[in-house]
């Protein structure tokens, strides 16, 4: 079991709990509830493998990532209100499953043989999918569009990789930082209300 | 043609009436009612075929599904009132549909070598995908977050599905109960009410 | 390069500049706007490519795409107030990308050696589904949905494009022919206010 590995079932974590929050946000039943935590973790990852032709997609291929969504889901109904008790975890594991999947979906386009600036693209599609999926289906208006910089985070996190990849550095040293990078630009920007220009057209 | 293919034709031409008085509901025009048709019908084989690599996905290896497609519009556009008549017709062929779907998404799966639990998982996709995506077209809230068992039906017909196979049991045998399953246990639980408990969090 | 290739080209630049001046109406933020431009550009041809099996989809393959977008939408944001000084260019450069996509997806079908209807159904999505999910991204009602004629013509221009390729004419004239074809359809059927018949059901 890689480093890589371990990232991927720490995102597949954090994305599953997201889900199962936001679904019991919607008063969702039981059913309802572990398939917007399923949905929401695998998203990001099958659009990445249907995107590049890695069929059938990774979920598929290992039954062990659905047992953990499961038992993740199971353990959030059970502790929802601990987990609401730490205020604003919803957005917590929201941005630490898209600061992870944004550098799987990185590293998966480099070793795919895709260009840099294509790799960037699908690491942000792959960290943005499922939580844009969630909110879709939830109901609420998609995470990427909300004032809050989420793509933006996303994107930053790619760029940084690659610069740090052309260095050479060691592979899992860039994994964490640019996670972490990714994490900590999330809460800065929530923290301080940064916000993106918006650019109005004369009507 | 085996049994499995025309499982799969009354499947499609379920779906097919189904998207089609949805979209005659929505005061949709002539075409408008023939893609989402269309797109019921084959959404959820599509997005199966996506995930396994079955490419080009089944829809396009055969152009009779299009004929049949076109052919069971037109003739729900001209029976619309006869359609109606029989009430709740959408909820009928839109059961119809998720329970031959579901079954026929197992055995896909099945075939392609998959693990038993993505099987199911996989089942449950091609089943409710269709009508999912005919309600978020058509701008209703999608048929697996009301209030009635829909994808909780789909999960325990492919459980069941999958028990019977271990089973050894003919084929056919096990196409036909499973779907039946599925279909009953809607119509039962619409008609007594039964719902599945939710988990409120505390504010 | 084929006049097939700049015809994408121009496919692409159309529908990210209808793609930003969506994201500007809709007041998103700079990252935003570079996103939904980005997704109405590549939108429709991911799904023409991940249905017929060609990955990694084709703008992973050419990152020449991705620098085109880019440029397009920064140049759609500096002249934002001179585009909309040409009153409906949202329509207009929706509707030639709608032309152009649909043409170069039935091409595309052609060429993957599918059925002539199977290709037309796939030259529909290729270009409808760029606008569909800009739409439904910006929170609008998708453009097949409205009154306005739109999947119809690009139903239209797809059989027309068939019917010329029977008989063997220059490949150049048919796209361009089509193409305009659908456009000026479109065009005609706005400024005209043509719509289609519905099919009301008794209640």
């Amino acid at each position: 079991m890689t480093f890589f590995d371990i990232l991927d079932i720490l995102g597949t974590t954090a994305f599953a709990i997201s889900g199962a929050l936001s679904a019991m946000n919607r008063r969702l039943d039981l059913f309802g509830i572990f398939i917007i935590a399923f949905v929401t973790s695998i998203g990001g990852g099958t659009v990445r493998d249907a995107l590049i032709g890695n069929t059938p997609v990774s979920w598929m291929q290992n039954p062990l990532v659905m047992y953990l969504i499961g038992a993740v889901t199971a353990l959030s109904i059970i502790f929802r209100n601990k987990l609401d008790y730490l205020k604003k975890s919803l957005f917590l594991f929201d941005t630490i499953g898209l600061g992870i999947f944004t550098i799987t979906g990185v590293e998966t386009g480099i070793r795919a043989g895709l260009e840099p600036i294509v790799s960037i693209a699908l690491g942000t599609m792959t960290g943005c999918f499922g939580g844009v999926i969630r909110d879709i289906l939830c109901n609420e208006i998609p995470v990427i569009f909300r004032k809050e910089i989420y793509a933006t985070a996303s994107i930053a996190g790619g760029v940084c990789f690659m610069i740090l990849y052309m260095f050479n550095i060691d592979e899992n040293l860039i994994y964490t930082s640019t996670t972490l990078f990714i994490i900590i630009i999330r809460l800065l920007v929530v923290k301080y209300k940064i916000s993106l220009p918006q650019f109005i057209v004369n009507k």
